[in-house]
């Protein structure tokens, strides 16, 4: 539909529609910086998506049962401000549309999950809201089973772009909410056939309706521009029985006389002219950052048409027993059960009596085990690597079109999809998730595992296979530079312990945590249980301490992760009968440990004795243990890897690559000359 | 078709094929890991591949026109090796057979790029062969243009299983090939319905034959254990104008008894009972590693089979003319032009005299400029960012299906399918690759970047927009952490260059380089030119070096990156002014500084200064440069990012951040005392 019959036919949609449009054109020309030309595509399609399906109420941003609404187009940002802002958001001001792209501005140049109430979840990787998406129609889809359809029954929407279905993830993401039938999950694709390079042409002749036919979706189309066309093809879409993609097809700029349908119009401001002429073809008369009060309260009015659906839930909600609303709450809200560190504890005290070679993979299974009967809320899951990772307990089920209360989802070969599913769930909230795949494979997951970091989401990253430990599958599958990924990863949790006790603390950290996500790098081979005394405190939380104290005066200090602490023991014991006293220190989280004070630091690695540190990885990040961190110097050395692995029985590699015991001693005897 | 039929209907192939799949159920036994379940299920496909189609010879397995075969499904390795042994290849003996998943072998678990010839890239990592066997396919594509048909007219043929069709990965491999239309690009999927968790449906319902047809693939369908039936389907593929699926229905663990069509027979040897069963059932009485001789004859005529059209080959390369034949055995090689050195030292002469104040971006084109001309061999490309990266230059062309001549891809929104695709032209030869994207969008492409490092592919990996400087983006466009991951990541060559002479250096050193990749990391914002005294040396080729040497007594030295080496010589002109002898060094490259000899790091950082490093990225690496090598000390500071970035303008960010010449002279000053 063109603007003059759009104009004639929908006066009042197109200036609320216009109203999206021109606070975009105008906030992206004042930042000089952004992306005007989505904004203005989408804008029809947005205002009837919120005007007539979504459900929210502006004025409870965390209503539990809103719709999810996820740009996954992240770069149009100014359109979920825009959205935000004229619904009525508390906090989604007038300023901060001023302040778009400024410093302390909630209007960042990609929406970001907690800077405002209405951001779902942080977009702008492209693909990456899509993925998310999924992973909150399947907790929806989870919380529906069992705290039932009349306390949890939403839809989650999403608008895609081209860039978003040209990325991998897409494919992952298509894929997995295919084959899970998630029939509350409503894709509108931005289909305007321009991307940053020019027309879509000049990269892609996919036809993208077949694509997501092939996996299942059902698919639609409307022209993005007539607002009853919009609204017959998500009306069709809210009674799928499957994920449905509605083609949305849609101008670029719309309405720019000199930039519409080019790539002119994608990530640059218009400018003063082009915006001038803009204005009066859409009819608008009001200077920059004011809203015709008209407009605005016909705004208003949509955000808070859902009040009285609101207060209808909540009376249902109420209408559940006591003990109902306290889980419902409790969930929600990402508390543990009380019962959990006590749940930990026991399995602690049991595993330092009972001292199990087992590999940590296996210890997390075995914490699994008491902790998903603890913690109905848990949703594992494995990128098709079930019986590797050992992220199946008893009794989950799988998760599936069948059974939604099946607490175990088999991913597929998706890793990707996987972590950035595990991301919605955690944002959509009243589900735990955590999945697994090899730690090599945090490199398909990258993406979706700093975006975790990025929004504080509290997604448990399960990464078995840790090192060269799992020998013969070769260089390809053995983790060297990824702990080092990790680490250099902000408000991330890395964990790499070292037995069945250092495991379960581990993750009663992590399931613990409400604001960023951990990784637990765990091992494929079979290792003794150091934590032979039992001791209530959880010593993982501190990051690193004393496992093992020197006898008589210390003259070294060993340092070690996981796997590599029973090599620092034995080390010790070669030591200590040659009279060197020696320290070991288990360091199952450099991070935590780099939190904790000077004075505690101090305290387990005091100057003084030489150090080793070793680790079966590569040596960036060590070196501010072992040099010491500044005014406190050390003899030092590294014991670990140099380049990448090989393919062979893992001791055999332990041995060939000089990371045993004999090793270690001769380093120390080297260093104390 | 069964067994029973196949046996009695083709003996001579059965037998053939028996071989192949005997050869992978003993190694996978003897090494007591590894995955025989694909090998003999696909061994019908392969036997029929190798025996009427693919273009090769055993003797001279370099040969420049031979097709490409490539395993996707990497952990079917020992279907790859068997080929290659039973074929004749010379490095492929029976012993590395035995050997299979041993220490030192050639016949690592997956298979390893330069282990053995015959072995066209790495997999193990699911979609990579897929994706790099597309940027292979390019590389024909390429050099059939420039060099004539004659010399180059090959397939690359690719073995991929439903795991590869599951990863993102494919996606994009799929949509740049069919948008490409390599219609000598040949994928043959093992559609055997089982991954490692169960049956296909636990996870994905996509029809792939839909799937591939809506990004423009021509489908084909076989039953991948009737050789009438796969030869006809390769025939016909042969001939497309457009890339080829061919779905092979499969059945994974063909003739095991007690495994075929189940998961396990994915990922586990069989079992002693089981192979004599196996053994009964195939009719195969040769004891382990034994083939029967007449069968190994069979298999080193097909071996032998291409040598007459290698002749052939020979003596139409032989007539064209010596200035071409040169050329192609230049280009073939990975040489670089001869003149390259002296078309950059004009570059850098011209820089250090102009001091253009430009982006390192711009730096990057401006040396593209030149060097594109100078080296007919560069491809160049973006993810859909061709106008940020600066990788577009002059003459170039777009490289499509109408123009293979043209030297620019457009490869869309897939950075992870470009630099698989990069990797496989350069291991393909005759082509280097260079391709763009965002740093930040490292994250997308790790997993085809580490392969590149294991393999020692020269990709060229271009990443801008490095830092906070890219401004208002935010966060999800600022990369903290990559610098680290890629410092991190073995046998990767990173360089952060803080002008156009030393980017020039940077891509002088990645164009000369064989055996690795490079990734080049420059800035959005302008920075002016540091190096305005020209010396001929390639002065980043040392990773670090003296940029500004400390007037009187050297009391400080600063070590800065890219964008930051501006702050540290701002901060020495105060310093200075203050009579605090400061030196300024400028690092592009850590891992190529950490490669020098001790005494020149020594010279560079001389223990007795305090030391400021400055970067804006995170501090994970730098302690080794900061608190000194082993044996020297230093007080010392790091002046960086300590979480994610945000949206403003960037000296906005600098500010915030603490990122400045004044807070770097109060670091020093305090650290002086």
């Amino acid at each position: 539909m063109d603007i003059a019959t759009l104009r004639k036919t929908h006066p009042e949609h197109w200036m609320k529609a216009a109203a999206l449009r021109v606070l975009a054109m105008d906030a992206v020309q004042a930042a000089n910086s952004g992306h005007p030309g989505m904004p203005m595509g989408m804008a029809d399609v947005a205002t009837v998506l919120f005007e007539k399906h979504l459900k929210f109420d502006a004025s409870a941003p965390d209503w539990a049962d809103r719709d999810r609404f996820v740009l996954s187009a992240g770069h149009g940002s100014m359109l979920l401000y825009g959205l935000l802002h004229l619904t009525g958001y508390a906090d989604m001001t007038i300023e901060e549309i001023r302040n778009f792209r400024q410093w302390g501005a909630k209007t960042a140049g990609h929406p970001e999950y907690g800077h405002a109430k209405g951001i779902e979840t942080t977009t702008g990787p492209l693909g990456q809201g899509l993925a998310t998406a999924v992973g909150m129609a399947m907790a929806e889809e989870s919380l529906r089973a069992r705290f039932g359809g009349k306390v949890v029954d939403h839809y989650t929407y999403v608008i895609a772009g081209d860039g978003c279905l040209m990325e991998g993830i897409s494919q992952e993401a298509i894929g997995l909410a295919g084959m899970q039938k998630l029939s509350k999950l409503i894709v509108l694709w931005d289909n305007n056939d321009i991307s940053i390079d020019g027309r879509i042409s000049l990269s892609d002749l996919t036809d993208q309706r077949a694509r997501f036919a092939a996996s299942g979706w059902k698919v639609l189309h409307c022209d993005g521009h007539d607002p009853a066309d919009i609204d017959r093809a998500l009306t069709e879409a809210k009674s799928s029985d499957r994920p449905v993609l509605i083609d949305c097809k849609t101008h670029i700029g719309f309405g720019s006389p000199g930039k519409q349908d080019t790539k002119g119009a994608h990530g640059s401001p218009l400018g003063p002219e082009e915006i001038a002429k803009v204005r009066e073809i859409y009819g608008w008369t009001a200077p920059a950052f004011e809203i015709p009060p008209e407009i605005k309260a016909q705004w208003e009015a949509i955000g808070s048409r859902g009040a009285a659906a609101r207060a209808e839930w909540e009376a249902r909600l109420a209408g559940l027993s006591a003990a109902r609303q306290a889980e419902f709450g409790r969930v929600t809200a990402g508390e543990a059960p009380k019962k959990l560190t006590a749940t930990i504890r026991a399995l602690k005290k049991q595993a330092a009596e009972a001292q199990p070679k087992v590999a940590t993979r296996k210890s997390s299974e075995m914490v699994l085990e008491v902790v998903n009967p603890a913690m109905p809320e848990t949703i594992g899951g494995s990128a098709d690597l079930t019986g590797s990772n050992n992220t199946l307990t008893a009794d989950l089920g799988i998760f599936g079109p069948e059974n939604r209360k099946g607490r175990y989802i088999h991913y597929g070969i998706r890793e990707h999809g996987m972590a950035a599913a595990m991301n919605g769930m955690a944002l959509h909230g009243g589900v735990r998730p955590y999945g697994g795949t090899f730690m090599c494979f945090t490199d398909y997951a990258r993406g979706a595992m700093r975006l975790a970091a990025l929004m504080g989401a509290p997604s448990v990253f399960v990464m078995t296979h840790d090192s060269i430990g799992l020998g013969e599958d070769g260089p390809t599958h053995q983790p060297v530079e990824h702990l080092a990924i990790c680490r250099a990863t902000p408000n991330t949790q890395t964990f790499r312990p070292a037995d069945t006790v250092e495991t379960a603390e581990a993750w009663e950290i992590a399931l613990t945590t409400h604001d960023r996500p951990s990784v637990m790098v765990l091992s494929r081979q079979n290792l003794p249980t150091v934590r032979v005394k039992h001791t209530a405190k959880n010593l993982t939380a501190q990051g690193a301490y004393v496992l093992a104290e020197a006898t008589g005066k210390r003259q070294a200090i060993l340092i070690a992760t996981g796997s590599e602490v029973e090599i620092a023991l034995k080390a010790r014991e070669i030591l200590e009968e040659a009279g060197i006293g020696t320290r070991v220190v288990s360091m199952p989280s450099m991070e935590l440990f780099a939190a904790q004070d000077a004075a505690y630091r101090k305290k387990v690695l005091p100057a003084g004795p030489v150090r080793v540190a070793i680790e079966a990885a590569g040596r960036l990040g060590w070196d501010r243990w072992l040099l010491g961190e500044r005014g406190r110097e050390a003899k030092a050395a590294f014991i670990g890897m140099e380049g990448f692995g090989a393919s062979a029985p893992a001791p055999v590699l332990y041995e060939k690559f000089g990371i045993t015991p004999e090793a270690t001693v001769a380093k120390v005897r080297e260093l104390l000359g």
